[in-house]
């Protein structure tokens, strides 16, 4: 595939990625390195917690995500470069055995207005188990433009 | 230290982390479960890419982020519970060698409207590598309340 630029890309253009499974360990993985907290590490002390159960980091959701998003390769040979995320929302807990995966959808394109080289991509990214939204977020990347 | 509240918590209280240091083994080894990209993972290919470097994945800079929250436990014995992330900026590429570490303040505590055991506190989120910032965020974490 080439590397798409934003002039071919489309408002409404929606994406799905392939599943990922959230497993115990993965999940455990995760957070003892980044967010080592009892109710992602333990599953006693995670009974005691808020969410009553074990449950995964919302980082690790996101992690998961982007690795979803990256390798399905939306814009082809064009990298994923975010240049700001907004509105995360973790619509629901995120625990092992749930199959994970991302749906996209592009929401607004526009030229740099300083670089006629590139261009800002917007895009709806949710991620789900099944037909639940787990977790959303806005993306906005950069895409190269074809130089006129 | 004890389980601190929304009562002990004051807009404008400041915190700040521990460092840490970013390694080039340390960014590759994430990017290579979580963000795939050859800018991520390859001399060659970060020479040739957007930043004309090496540089660590966003996705690595937010987990370590978390990681330098977590363990500077700004709410003692209260966990970290995020409900939503907001205006996520990667003000400047993080490139091996940098130590970051993260500045938070709070700007809004409120009760919730429905429930009575607990609330919502905003802050800002600050990485920086030394003076400049790096990355910015703002979180909203669920915090317990006195039950009256």
């Amino acid at each position: 595939m080439t590397a798409r630029t934003i002039e071919d890309v489309t408002t409404g253009e929606t994406h799905r990625t392939a599943a990922f499974e959230i497993t115990r360990e993965g999940a455990m993985a995760y957070a003892a390195r980044f967010d080592p907290q009892p109710m992602h590490l333990d599953d006693d002390a995670a009974a005691e917690s808020f969410f009553g159960e074990f449950t995964a980091s919302g980082w690790y959701t996101l992690s998961v995500t982007m690795k979803l998003m990256v390798e399905s390769r939306p814009f082809g040979d064009t990298p994923l470069v975010g240049v700001r995320v907004d509105g995360i929302r973790f619509s629901k807990p995120v625990t092992p055995g749930m199959t994970l995966h991302a749906e996209s959808e592009i929401t607004d394109i526009r030229r740099s207005g300083t670089r006629t080289d590139r261009g800002y991509v917007t895009m709806l990214v949710r991620t789900l188990a099944g037909e639940d939204e787990v977790l959303r977020q806005t993306w906005t990347v950069l895409l190269p433009a074809q130089i006129e």
